[in-house]
């Protein structure tokens, strides 16, 4: 891109009054370029079956031709009119919850061919719509998609046929899921019970995998049916969100395989919510940045990133523009703000936008225009920015739904307990990261790679780490890693399956959380000769076992952590193991952030505090044009934010 | 009335053997001269489908013609027999939490014709038999009547009457509950979805408001079948109760109508069950009388009141004298207990009576017969007191469920939360209350309008208050007040909606809670020129802005509070803005209390220590005969409760 | 028996791998002798409809016979295999819980003739392919059998026959449960309700208490097949568990009746889970055993303890030795681990065995083969060890049952808030117990007798108190006792009923737990004149009530304890009224625990930190062969254990 797409969603179908003029005036008037519209308004355009009406549709994309603003194209898929429902009540599926009732959004069997028939109709009558237009740079498919847990006769027929076509035999199957264990071995295929009742984690981890896949298929489809109309240059994206905690998204999103869902995208898009007010601590941000730049390997767009909302996150001032900047930094191309106004009535009106409720321009709408100009001024310079990084984390949906199915009832997350802590001791270091998906084999771009609980690890992603360290790579894992295969099936050998020799260690033994700044889990690890023990533990019945351990491997090195420490051992004991491999670490920690790339070096200060940086080169600070010689000190306020442009292009981390 | 009623619950039909004459001549001796009977026994009176049995009726009614006791007869329409369920089994409605199953009392669907038909036949059947009793005053209809939550068929197709009635044409609607949002627009009344699934909170709160009409209906058609068989003198009541806590009740019942569904009766009545122990602070009492008082603006019955009961509440002793002259003292012409004698089967048997369930004369019946003897001696002086309140509080049940529906998942409940505190914070100061429900208009009768949390305020509502002020009226607002209309859509306007020139101030910024002493939401409040600032936040990043404010407007003064703040904080700064308003608070504060009214004050010690009071005019104590000079001392034990006949009719507060 | 059993359960068909020879060449070397297999596999022994493959039990059968190991084989039944599911969908019930799927074992109604006759076929096929082994030594009726809370229509139709058995007519059954309560009376046996939506406790713990004879009768059906087949050398028994906590098992299941369903076996067995690490105090396992042993007043087996699981469970080193002698100084004539390998699918795989998933002889395997070693080398003379016990608990399901269904909502649990503290306070002072079923009647074995919270108290066996206190007995009662009858209908008669002569005191009021050391009920105990007092009530309110009693009746003595106080009043109380009782207390205390038994007396040390006990007598420790003098000093390591053979047969404590 050669500028940077500022803006926010905007639903004139839910305005209590239309004032497209007044509104479209304050987004120009705020620096903003774009809007998007159109997801969730299937009820408006289609208020009867087979009956159209656009009207709505026409007044935003003749105001946003009127006031120059490019405009993306949601597909209003995912939530169905009441009459849809009524025509179709088949539409809604069981779940793990029981049966579906009509009244949410993504309620729907996105497999049923009566919901794809009536979709496609919306979609392409909307599509022929807005096909005139020059205002609409893109479409976004659909709207966080999910399978929504459906558990549908069609779906399960349909699960039934992905079984058969991975394992062939239903007694291949058996093996695999270990389905003899209470009696629940399969000995024809029409036999397969109801997912709903399995106890089985090796079967139902495989139906949330099979469930993930209906994601993928979905957006190809609507992708298929989108291509019959967009122009070349107009982008096809996606809002993919993470896991939900619940006022802001982080961490692997349990029910998509973004990896593989990204194919039906030209560019990568999510949504961004972080934690705000004395909780705001930019790693939300980063790794969501991480995370959708890693979809494509390139820059992508934010297309919800929070303003006032949801009430209980609202940002202290300052915060919206750091975050702003903080998006940038991390690779966006575009910030969008859900949403322009606020929202009256229904369920969500407690997630303001721009506007408040009373729908004048505050002190939000001041603080973001603040933005907007910066945007509009060095969006040139800013845009395709991508931070360096010489490590990357491998993260593993696998793992994730084959721990929550197998974690002893210890309440051990993936998200919460081993991949977002790994990711803020990185983080907190200013050491950036790239994130890999599960299927990533190829690792010689980074210095070191991390896995946090990768505790479904398949032949082919262990033989690739072990060549990764032989050769030289640097290696570090964290509790629960290696512990099973890609069904979930436990090893039936030495722990970490498949990489002693690498780590110089085995344990055996496993416990529960038995000591300070252990939160679920210890293993005990048995180093082997010549490997470095780090830390051993510190309850007296278990002091002869280690918990950090560094070894090294071929030409490389592996360091392994057996528990899940709290965040104070954690940054430090990883700060401490990578040092000791070799990699140097930035003097400035959180909460002073660095984003350093290509000619450009972000400065945040992720703190109420003043703080100060004192940049290693000749550079201006693009925001305030003022010039700063190699060392010297420049002052950051509060929530503050410098663009350091270098007069020269070398890494500073 | 010319005496206090005194009495207690009877179920002879409950009791494991039969024992009307020991059980009435211990009442009589407690000075108790009524009981109520019942209520909830309709399995035992119609055992098989169309055959009936009243012998307990009789032996009952018999038995206290015999001993001199009034008898108040309860409907037995809460608890339908086996027989009828095994018959009509659709009588039993889905709900929000499913298929209700036979077993409790009040599960059935009370708008269904099956039900309305055999409850309609028993009703009658009781009243024939009832009919020749003298002793019999009057009756009770249902017991605490509620729609149960129905959602049943017949229920949600009476509701899309009520709405068509209401709104006309589904565009209204739509426009009205924000239906667009989530693709939910309806635009065929057929299609309006099952009220179970929905997500829009203004069609939630609408389906509530629509289940209290329910209530009154059934009332209504209650009180037209017991008018064929009353006499003149017989009165017709209900036992109304309240929010529960769960083992007390306190606020306003979210279920039911009382302002409206009173129309039923020609005398109000409720159930007042109030913390014990270490809890007993006597608010609750005062809040149910206030309530029940303001129903028809006259003294009251007290239908239940707890004697042992629950056993989570068991009173310390002297706790159940004292709670029965604050009920006295809040306007009760009956103190009725719940029951007499406990129950040995079930589920309420931890629900004790006036006899525990040895069904002795105990440590609690001879507190209870202390009582008795002094009402027997006073009840000509006691009876139809009222206590002089110059403010009242203003109770919206939309208010109550447009709040429950977006509450931002905050937690905050508007009677926790904004009802009781407030009442809380005027109760502890001594200043007396009335209640006025949504549809009152006038209120010149009242020197201030407390309104907490009127989160749904219509326009003839926003006037009224307006042209209170503007006419010399003090108003006092609490957070969340006037943000949304009577369907609970958000204004989109300046908040206070409406009232930003009487208050003085607006506020566009609404944050949950971030500094000491707040429960649940800041509102920023921005002052506007000659508005008074009585607190600030204390949040460094909302140090700017105002908590509380005072200003004048026309004649008269509003102040406003913008946050919930814990009682150490919110009764120091009610009794300081009332203060600074011009009204005179009384020197004495809680856990002293006193019900000032024409000719009586009373004066109760709501703790364990001795306290005393000084009456400021010559009078008497009516308890011990006692006589006090103006300004002399009285003693006040723990738990104690002085009755001050004066010398004088001026008024004492 | 002449040896002990040692050994664990054996999974041939869940194994990865089939290893037998190097497993059971494991079991060998480990001094293993004995195997249970072959519970939960109906799938894999009858994969269709009728068709029947034995493969993996001959292989585990022929591995055993050549390793030399013993087999107990348990039968398949308590998890049914898919296609049976898919046959005969209605075998699963519905319970309060709502409509069973498929997927978790012990999910079927046991009732139902589909289940019993697919059930009887699969049973006698295994029978008949176990017949010719020489090797299997008994046999187990299912797994930890329940009625799973079986609501089906056919269960609920044989409760109703039950009904009119027990009490003949409506009339009385309406008597006995106060069906007339909220109108729930029953006039004709077709209007039985649902038991699911009842609100009658009586009615609920009814059809709890005729569950638990589903269970006695399902087992009984089962032992009338095996015994067609079993030879009669060949033992039939049961693992019986106990109430989960739910990483272990202690208290009185309430699903079974222990006592009544032991008579479909041969000899007694049980699960028996404790908590470890931190949390081993050996309560949990002198429980269990004090249990196993009262059903058939014998020795008994362990069928299933544990090894390294639960993994929240993890036992330190040295703890599972010192569990095993436990065990055998408890009674237990067999240790049997569950279970040998750990689990690699499914959802048990956190209930790690005696190997690890590694499957590779660990840590625990070698604690466990020098307890194997230490067995077979002293079994012969360990076996058959029963402790000496003057004192018994009577337990009571009905009591259990009734205060779950009449607990006032306070969360009072008859296992952890009155069974397990009585039993704690007895064990921490070193006090050897018996249990006793609520049938029993004659009490004159011992010298005391205690009943924990015995709610429903049948006149018999108050009238068989009384008389055994009468002639000299001691009685040691816990809140709650003697309140309510067989059918937890509360008597209407002073408390605790017919028992006031007894204690010598009465109360009548009752309040919940108002002050330090109390967890949920306070009676407000009256002393009658000569009662001895031994505590009152700090709370000012009830400083006139004492708490805990001591009385004199005809030649013994019976003492009260009004309150569930906490373990460290509780265990003092308890000390000092058994003292003031004549009892004579060891000077012992826990940690340091004594089992004294004919010839043979255990000392364990359950602590980490080293402790010495001093024999009174001359003795050898068969563990380490020292000889001790009467008085000498011998240590005991942290979690350590000695086993005095005695030179004289005297008892020590």
């Amino acid at each position: 891109m050669e500028k940077l797409l500022f803006g926010a969603a905007y639903y004139d179908e839910y305005m209590p009054e239309s004032r497209i003029d007044e509104d479209f005036r304050l987004m120009r008037e705020a620096g903003m370029n774009v809007i998007r519209i159109a997801e969730s308004t299937w009820s408006t355009w289609e208020p009867r079956d087979g009956e159209f009406c656009f009207d709505s549709l026409h007044r935003m994309l003749d105001g946003a031709s009127r006031w120059g603003l490019s405009v993306i194209v949601g597909t209003p898929t995912y939530a169905i009119p009441p009459w849809l429902y009524r025509k179709c009540p088949e539409i809604l599926p069981v779940t793990h919850a029981g049966q579906n009732l009509y009244g949410a959004r993504q309620n729907m069997d996105i497999t049923h061919p009566l919901y794809r028939f009536h979709a496609e109709r919306i979609l392409r009558r909307l599509l022929a719509e807005v096909q005139p237009y020059r205002c609409v740079i893109g479409f976004q498919l659909d709207n966080e998609t999910k399978a929504y847990d459906t558990c549908s006769p069609g779906a399960q027929a349909a699960f039934k046929t992905y079984l058969k076509e991975k394992f062939g035999t239903v007694e291949a199957m058996n093996a695999a899921f270990g389905f003899a264990y209470w009696s629940n071995s399969v000995h024809d295929w029409d036999d397969l019970p109801d997912v709903r009742g399995t106890i089985n984690g090796s079967y139902a981890a495989e139906y949330a995998a099979f469930q993930r896949t209906l994601v993928t298929e979905f957006l190809m489809w609507q992708r298929a049916i989108v291509e019959e109309y967009r122009r070349p240059e107009q982008f096809v994206t996606h809002n993919f969100d993470f896991d939900w905690e619940p006022w802001h998204c982080a961490g692997l999103q349990p029910e998509v395989d973004q990896f593989r869902a990204q194919a039906a995208l030209t560019i990568a898009g999510s949504d961004i919510y972080y934690p705000t007010a004395d909780e705001l601590t930019g790693e939300e941000i980063s790794f969501g940045c991480a995370l959708t730049r890693a979809l494509k390997k390139d820059n992508f767009l934010v297309l919800e990133t929070q303003a006032q909302g949801p009430l209980r996150n609202d940002p202290y001032p300052g915060q919206v523009r750091l975050a702003a900047f903080s998006l940038v930094a991390g690779g966006a191309n575009m910030v969008e703000y859900w949403h322009w106004h606020s929202i009256h009535n229904a369920i969500e009106s407690y997630w303001r936008g721009v506007l408040g409720h009373d729908l004048r321009p505050g002190r939000m709408y001041a603080e973001i225009a603040s933005v907007g100009r910066d945007f509009a001024r060095l969006g040139g310079t800013l845009c395709n920015f991508r931070p360096r990084s010489r490590v990357a984390i491998l993260v593993s949906n696998r793992s994730l739904t084959g721990l929550r199915n197998d974690a002893s009832f210890s309440g051990f997350s993936y998200n919460r307990d081993a991949l977002m802590p790994l990711h803020r001791a990185l983080f907190r270091s200013n050491v950036a990261v790239d994130l890999l998906g599960e299927d990533a084999r190829d690792f010689s771009a980074y210095a070191l790679v991390a896995v946090p609980a990768l505790y479904c690890a398949p032949e082919g992603l262990i033989a690739a780490l072990k060549s990764y360290v032989n050769q030289g790579g640097k290696l570090l894992a964290t509790c629960r890693s290696f512990y099973a295969d890609e069904n979930a099936q436990i090893r039936h050998a030495a722990q970490p399956y498949g990489m002693t020799e690498v780590f110089g260690m085995h344990y055996e033994q496993l416990t529960p959380a038995r000591e300070a700044h252990v939160g679920h889990y210890q293993e005990l690890l048995e180093p082997h000769e010549g490997t470095e023990v780090l830390r051993r533990y510190t309850n007296p019945s278990y002091a002869a076992y280690a918990c950090a351990t560094m070894h090294r491997y071929g030409r490389g090195q592996a360091a392994y952590i057996g528990a899940d420490f709290d965040d104070e051992l954690s940054i430090e004991l990883v700060a401490e193991l990578l040092r000791r491999m070799g990699l140097s670490l930035p003097a400035e920690r959180w909460p002073l952030v660095l984003k350093d790339g290509e000619g450009i070096c972000y400065a945040f200060n992720y703190s109420a505090s003043p703080r100060a940086y004192s940049p290693p080169r000749e550079c201006t600070d693009l925001l305030t044009g003022e010039r700063f010689a190699p060392g010297e000190s420049a002052p950051l306020p509060g929530w503050g934010v410098r663009i350091f442009q270098k007069a020269q292009q070398e890494a500073w981390l």
